[in-house]
This record gives structure tokens, sequence and C-alpha cells, in this order.
């Protein structure tokens, strides 16, 4: 029988002051990115190690009080509102880096450091993370949700990035998964199990990571292209050719025109493509010779070079602020973004019959994407005051996923499942949701771990 | 209730001949690569196609008879020993190609097809499959232990190079996971999970690979080391700076000896590093000039190098029987092998340990390894009348185990648990073996996938 009062009377006793059940705060934690309604939740518990993790977990587990972790909130599919209350775990107390092995390229860290403040850590060791989602997440959130972004067409996912993890599972126990050599097979790969659960498994707790050598060069370019097409089969030929990019990201004529104002920047207002090259100083030449001719040969304009670091961060913080110049292009309307990932020779197809809908459905949406993986967003605005304007744009939303699936992609690339996406996990999975359900059971037979999320389970 | 007799007759309506329960087949079935004592299963089924796969199980989970997956009885760890009799499901006559997407550099395949038939077949379309554990196993069998081998180090073990699986569950339920998109982050990530499950969670009856395009150039080059700590340390160094290398394998003096005489090869008989190098013309050079300058700085010999294709051929050849030579080498004697992988600052420590430990104990071994993964193994010999012999060896794998946990590693980089690991995963795992258990209750609730092995249930 759930008891959620009883619970957060029990957990105050254990933490004082760090469970909060202060309305100010449970607004804060009932908020969302998106356009999901506002969903406090009873208390927030902000724990300062693993032991009161666990502790927490198993009192939660005696009043059957649903748990959900909490990174900063950045999900773009609601992953942290508590559907059926309960208390929210704020990880923000936990965020040390608790060791930098920089002979075995990794580090250990908890999982409420943020990717800019680990990486800021980094900087005198010569060797960062790589994993780029745009927004400054944590690492445990980028783990939670498979997160990846950017620089994922070179270094991958959080799927190829992390060693090891520690959790609180369920019941309160603690268990660690992988280890710190490079490969193993030893049973079953519990670490990729977890990364990408969503907090439905277990909670988070510390996270082995691996590490990159900061590249000895490093180089950015912009090109424009006349159609998105154009720019999309240059994109689908590189990867194709194989040229090592680290980053290469489609940007449209809209968000163009929104990073121009939000940016301060001078694009023309067509697609383009952002690029970065890593290598020695004679791979990255190599590279982007490469990319130059590919590029020519898809009636690519010129390359505009940024070689110096202050003007690639410019560009690249530009690129992580498409979102929000995005949003501030639509002041005061609802955002909706989809996630699709789909085969690279598929990409230009599922592109193409996107702008068609939106065009025949006269929405004006931005589309940007990490086109090197096959994963593109379409982002869509409505009129809070309008309901049939968002339920229009879910309509798209939706042929989006149904066109992706039928193109042998997935829902989402990197968002996640979240709330938003869950009515697709059966179309995705078909039987094998049966295999997710029976792990969610065996895992966690109350259904105390953030329910509600990535798994249907009726 | 478990009735093998009556699974056995039923299977036999349904496949005739193809159900075999000759004792010649047993007998093959029974046998493995290194010490383990001859086992054969009550019976061996030919499936042809996955339909025909869910309705065998479905037979054996109505008679609670254990059913074993061989692909071509590669294994190092008697993974497909039917140690409670059943049946053997041997995989041999599903080895299409079931689609080769070039443009996605993809290909689906049946299990039973080895990586050389797969090779040869992918080789008209300038692809290849990276994977060589050397021995010319099955793709299948090489998904079910997470095999790697000698390219690991520059394109991943199995668990990188899987997009997509179809399964065949205990209750004969047919699964498909994952999709053919370089990435995703829709619910909880099967494709790994299944990836080194030995045949204990379910059947593999398609498997969808990422494929590489065919370097456009390739070298590989042989250098000598005056000890292994200096080899070592030489390919230590070259990880850490992040060259690129495609290749970089370890062999002792005593591997050096057995392969000269097994391959006819003059190597001298110290340590060597053979090594290889793909990438552009102007990328292999570049990476080349760097190890070069590597090894000199640890005492290393010139580069003898391998640049056509046949010389090349030849060198692998003798890496890949190494196995095989170094049996050669002490006739009618039982093989002990170890597959210890640490972190990359441990491995000099490792080897070195390892290496005073034989010494201290007069037994010679060949050491060999994937170096550049932290990854090793030490091949040991006994005379098979002498069982003392074979017990000391055990326990000179079972130091080899303890220092390799103790460094922070894995008691297995790439054969597996099978049987002869089985009691080290509470060392390696701790109390993430619970949620291991967890997992395998759930998905085989009456233990008839390949019982015995990876997990102990007890």
């Amino acid at each position: 029988m759930t008891d959620i009062a009883a619970a957060i009377t029990e957990i105050k006793a254990l933490l004082g002051d760090r469970m909060n059940t202060s309305q100010s705060m449970c607004d804060l934690h009932g908020q969302n990115e998106t356009h999901f309604d506002h969903m406090p939740p009873d208390g927030v518990a902000f724990p300062h190690n693993t032991q009161e993790v666990s502790d927490i977990v198993k009192i939660c587990a005696k009043y059957e009080c649903p748990i959900i972790p909490w990174g900063v909130g950045t999900s773009l599919e609601a992953h942290a509102l508590p559907v059926r209350g309960g208390i929210t775990l704020d990880m923000s107390d936990m965020k040390q880096i608790v060791e930098i092995q920089d002979q075995d390229l990794l580090a250990v860290v908890q999982p409420g450091i943020t990717r800019e403040e680990l990486n800021t850590e980094l900087r005198a060791t010569g060797l960062f993370f790589p994993v780029d989602p745009g927004a400054n997440a944590t690492i445990g959130g980028m783990v939670a949700t498979r997160a990846s972004g950017t620089t994922a067409v070179r270094y991958g996912t959080m799927r190829e990035n992390i060693l090891a993890l520690q959790l609180v599972m369920a019941d309160g126990r603690i268990i660690r998964t992988g280890s710190r050599s490079k490969k193993s097979s030893a049973g079953y790969d519990l670490t990729h199990l977890f990364v990408g659960s969503e907090g439905t498994l277990g909670i988070i707790t510390e996270i082995t990571l691996r590490l990159q050598g900061q590249p000895e060069a490093t180089a950015a370019a912009v090109c424009d292209f006349p159609t998105i097409n154009d720019a999309v089969n240059a994109v689908i030929m590189a990867v194709q050719m194989g040229v090592p990019l680290a980053r290469i990201e489609l940007i449209d004529p809209v968000n163009i025109r929104a990073i121009n104002a939000y940016s301060n920047m001078t694009y023309r207002e067509i697609p383009h493509l952002f690029m970065e090259f890593h290598g020695s100083d004679v791979g990255v030449a190599d590279q982007s010779e490469s990319m130059k001719a590919i590029a020519k040969e898809h009636g690519g304009g010129d390359f505009q070079w940024s070689t110096r670091a202050e003007d690639r961060n410019k560009l690249w913080a530009a690129r992580h602020n498409a979102y929000y110049a995005a949003k501030a292009l639509f002041p005061g309307q609802l955002g909706l973004t989809t996630d699709i990932c789909v085969p690279i020779s598929k990409l230009a197809t599922a592109i193409q019959e996107t702008q068609k809908d939106l065009d025949e459905n006269g929405v004006t949406a931005a589309i940007i994407g990490h086109v090197g993986d096959g994963n593109y967003h379409a982002l869509m605005f409505s009129d809070p005051n309008k309901p049939e304007e968002l339920a229009r744009n879910k309509e798209l939303a939706h042929r989006m996923v149904e066109r992706g699936l039928a193109l042998g992609g997935t829902c989402t690339g990197e968002h996640g499942i979240g709330m938003g996406k869950m009515k697709y996990m059966a179309a995705e999975h078909g039987t094998a949701l049966s295999a997710m359900v029976d792990i969610k059971r065996a895992f966690d037979p109350q259904n105390i771990m953030n329910p509600g999320k990535t798994v249907p389970m009726n």
C-alpha cells in the first residue's frame, strides 16, 4: 500500500533539511523543457552519497513510494516528472570527480556533475569527455537517457563511453557493473542494460567514463548548400567513404535565421553544414580535403574556417543554442521536438518527406540534425492558447515516427522515451517489448523506480 | 519433470533425420578444444530456420529438456558441453547471408556462417567484418561469447559491432532487438544483453552486423624487443598517445619458437610485436612513423614490413595459428589457456607477475596477447597422465585471475565464462551477480537454455 507521507517522514529523520517538501522546491522539480504539464513531486531529497541513496530507496520500497532521479532537468521527454507522485531524488549534491586515471583514459564521477564541469576539471590533463548533447546536462542524466549529440559520429554515444556503473537497485542493494578493463566477456552486460534505462531499473550513483586525448589539431568549418537534400547527400557520401568527421551538423534555413538572431551571426538563410575535424595536423588536412571535394560535388559553397579556438567556441555555442534560438524565434509558444534516427541511406528520404508534410500543413519547423548518425530533429511550435495547434504538431510528430520506423529507424535517437515516446515502444520493438517488461518486473517488482516511464507496464 | 527422450521423439516428428541421435554425431558434439571431459548430448538437432528453432524450443520447454546452441565448437571454455544432457542445436544449416546493405555498412546473417565465409562473400563489396578472434568461429558463436581478437584495438569487439538480433526465447517467442539505425535511446538495450549471454538467455537466429570499408592502405610490421616489459611499455605508450593501430599483438619467446616451427618462420626467439596499420596512404605513413619512434624509445629493433597482401596474410596466419602452434610444441599434452584483461596501465605489472609465478613453478607457458586492449593469454600444458600437472596449471590460472581482478580487470577478456570461469563470477561481479541471476530467472524460469553455464544458479 503506497504511503508517500510516511516515506517522507522517515526520510526526513534520515536527511533532515535535505528532505525538502516546500512548495517552491517541489515546483522547481515539476517543470519540464517542452510541452508537458507542470507536475510537482511530493518532496525532493538531496542525498550525499551512495549509502544514503540506498537508505532512501529502502524506505521508499517499504512504503511503495515512487522515486524519481533528477539531474538538472534538461530532458525533452519529461523523464523526471512524477506521474504517480512520490519523491524526486535531486543528485546535485553528488557531483564529485572521484578519480581521474589519465594513463587508462578514464574518470570516475558522481552522477550530479555536468559535462561542462567535468571538462573544465579535465582541461589540465589533456583529456576530455567527448559526448556533447548541447545542453549542459549531468553525466548521470546522460547515462540514464543514453544521450549523444554533436560528437557521436566520431566518439560514439553514452553507450560506447561508459565502462562501469555503481547503482542502487529497487530493494536498496548496491551493485557495481562492468570493470576498468577495456573489454570483458564475463557474463551479462549489465552496464549497457542500465545505460538508457531512465531511472526505471536502478539509480546510478557512480560512473566510470572513457576519456579521449585532446586532438593534436582541431579545425571547424561551415559550408552552405543550395538545398537540404544536397547537404544530406554530401554527409551520406562522407559517412560511406569513412571520413572520420568529429562533428557534422545540418542546420536548415529556419534554424539559421534563429541562430543569426540569437547568436548574432550572419549566415545566409540557406541550409548549412557545421563541421569539425580532429586528428594530427596531417590527418586534419587530409580529412578537410576529402570533405571539401565531397561538398563541392554536391553544390556546397566555400568552407568558412574557424581555426582559432575562440571562433570555434562561438560556432559551437551557436549550434548548441539552436534549440533556445528556435524557441526565441517563436516567443511564448510551446515547443515540440522530434528525434528520428534512420539508417544513413534513408536520411534524405526521411527529411524530404518530413519537410513535405510540414509544408502541406503550413507548419514552420526548425530542422537540425546530427546527420552523420542519421539523426535529425524537427522543432515545431504552437500557441499555448490554441490546443489544436499542439494537437496538429503531435500528429506531425507521430507521422515522422511512423516514417522513421518504416525506414528501419528508431523513434528516438538520443532524447529517450520518458513519457513522450512510450506509445511507440510496441511499434518499435514488437514482441521484444515483453522481454523489457520481464526485466522491469524482475528488477522492480513494486514498480517504484520512476514509474510510468520507458516501458508500458499495463 | 525433465523428459529428454520425449522431447527427442517430438522433435524427430518435426525434423525427421535432422534430429540425429547417432553415437558418432553426439560424440562430435561432446568435444571441446581444451581440457574439459568429453560430454556428448542426447541428440543433435539441425534447424533450417527461425520458426523451426522456435518449435524446437517450445517442445524442449514442454519437457524441460536442456537445449545447447552449437556453432563450430571453437570455444575454449566448454560453452557447448551439455552438462545436464539434452539437445545440441547445431546451427550449421543456418548460414545464409540474408542481406548486404553496403550503403549503410551493414549485413544481416544467420548465426551458422563463419567469419571467413562472411568475409569471402563481402570481398566484392569493398567492405569487411573486422572482428577476428583467430579461430574461424561462427558469427553466432562470436555474438554469444562477445568475442574479439586481434583487431578489437581499432574496431571494437562483438559488443561494438552488432546492431540488431533476432532471437528465440525460452518459451519459443521470437523477438527482434535493436534496429538498423546507428544509435537509439528507445528503451532497454536488449541487444547488448544478449551479446555475451552464451546461449543462456535465448537462441540467436539472425544477426545484423556493422561492416567497415576496406582501408585505402594497409601495412603490417614486426618488431622485436629485448624484454616483454619493453614491448608492453611501447604498446602502453602507443595506446595512451592515441595511435590508431589496427592490430598490435605481443608474442613471447616460447610462442615465437612455436610459430617458427609450425608456420615455417625465422623470427629471433625474443619478444615480438606484430602490428598492422589501416588508413589512407598519408594516415598509414603517419601512424607508422609514430609507432617506429615509440618502439625505438623502448629498445625495439628495426621494423620488418609486410607490404604485399600475401606476406601480410602469411604473417597473420602465423599469428592466428599461434594456439595450434603452441599445442604442437607440446604434442599430446592438455592445453589450459587464460584470458586476463586489465586496464592498460596495469598490463606490464600483470604480465611480469604472471611470468614470475610461472618461472617459480617451473612451468613453460606461451604468452600472447591483444595487448592494445590490455588482454593477454598464457597457454599452459600438462601431461594427460599426470593429473597433478593439470591441477598445478589450474592453480596458476587461478592466481592469474586473482591478480587480474585485483588490478581492476576481468577474468575473461574475450573467451567467455562457459563452464571454466563460472567460479569467478562472484569474485568479479560481487552483488551484481544477483542482478544477472534475476535476469536469467526472468527469461528462463525452467533453466533449459544452456544450463550450467555463465551464471551460477544455486
